[in-house]
């Protein structure tokens, strides 16, 4: 390893694209995913302010582009390339759901040591059959079956989305959830017995048939894991409902 | 059952956006997915001819949007609601990666009988804190962290790319989540607006300085995902605070 990731050593090609936004927008999808490299087989209209204008804050990867004239040469070191389609063909590479595909890719890389292309067809017509033919996987994005009809780079960002998971491997593992104190046992009970308190002084909880309303109550915050300071909170509220707290601007109007 | 999908009971909703073009871009996200349901607060431009081009063909689902002034209104009846940040801040609703929060949110749907929103904030902005805590989960789209600034529409081309393949996941049957039915967003709303007129009535709220107490109630009673019955009880306990119900035995005693 030199210090590449996988995601160094994975080009997204765009053959013959039309339109200078979706190659902007691209570069976009690729640079929020993590991937710099770029290449552009024969570009209408490149470079373009359009592009820019679409690329955001990632103006350096279309700086950093490499535009070939033919998929030749833009395919010359890769030692896999995937092509993305929306339909299976008869004649087609072997087919693979985006998600698969893009660990299969990952893979491929080596830890970052080889070369992998990920290659995308023109907007209207997308992959030609030569093209495809180029391809040793052919990955197709689930989609609506009565309108599977994604913008370019709404695919390359779904495609560079699960690149980028399927680097991190094991998913982005379970985040940390908050760094608030829970509440203790006896903070907890301590809250209900203060309802509990105020529900009977106001005839909210009738003694004599006092129902199932405790118990829900601690289903309810049962559900919630209650913290410390929130126990405080609804503590605070308690004790102005017992004692109602005045204050100077309620004493001024 | 019927005959809805979970994928018809999720609304993408976007707050304030201000490039129409980008509400087309997500018209045809949600389309290559299959959902169909937009709803959109306080759009900048709408209807707009930018949105129908970046749409392509689906412009119906344009046809097919509610425009709200408010985001109660778009999240009245939400038994659910997930809100998409870049960000993971302190006094957020629970963290969730956009994989599986997606699962989550189907699962919610309880097979396409309950109403689940999905939350983008403005394309400049994001989500406001107070947008921010009226959302039950937070979902994050994991990216790279020196650049994760999603495109709106290609952030919701991600999530319902998710959903979609949440949906397939969960074909077979998804049970119920429980026997009790889910508080909607507006049951929700009336009991903090409750809360809220007591807590100023008894001075445990300082109007002049709200500190952080609202978002806070908001992000525990976010957290245990409040039932229709729930609320009728906090309710109650509400109400007799405000009037204190005098029960015969207390009179007898």
């Amino acid at each position: 390893m030199n210090g590449l990731s996988p995601l160094d050593c994975l080009r997204i090609v765009l053959s013959h694209p039309s339109h200078p936004g979706n190659i902007g927008a691209t570069a976009r999808a690729m640079k929020t995913m993590g991937l710099r490299r770029l290449t552009l087989v024969a570009p209408r209209s490149f470079p373009h302010d359009e592009a820019v204008a679409r690329a955001s804050g990632a103006d350096d990867l279309l700086e950093g582009a490499v535009v070939c004239e033919t998929l030749d040469e833009a395919l010359r070191d890769a030692v896999l390339v995937a092509g993305v389609t929306a339909r299976r063909r008869d004649l087609a590479a072997p087919f693979r759901w985006a998600r698969d595909g893009a660990t299969e890719l990952v893979a491929a890389t080596a830890g970052g040591t080889r070369e992998v292309a990920l290659l995308f067809g023109n907007e209207t017509a997308g992959l030609s059959n030569d093209e495809l033919a180029r391809c040793h996987l052919a990955l197709t994005i689930p989609a609506n079956p009565d309108y599977s009809s994604l913008n370019l780079a709404a695919a390359v960002q779904i495609l560079c989305y699960e690149l980028r998971l399927a680097t991190t491997a094991a998913a982005p593992g379970a985040p940390p959830q908050g760094e608030f104190a829970p509440a203790t046992g006896a903070e907890i009970e301590g809250f209900f017995a203060h309802f509990e308190r105020i529900a009977l002084a106001n005839g909210f909880l009738d003694p004599a048939n006092p129902g199932r309303l405790m118990p829900r109550l601690r289903r309810l915050f049962g559900r919630a894991r209650l913290e410390h300071d929130e126990v405080s909170i609804l503590r605070g509220f308690l004790t102005t409902v017992e004692r109602p707290k005045v204050r100077k601007k309620d004493e001024a109007s």
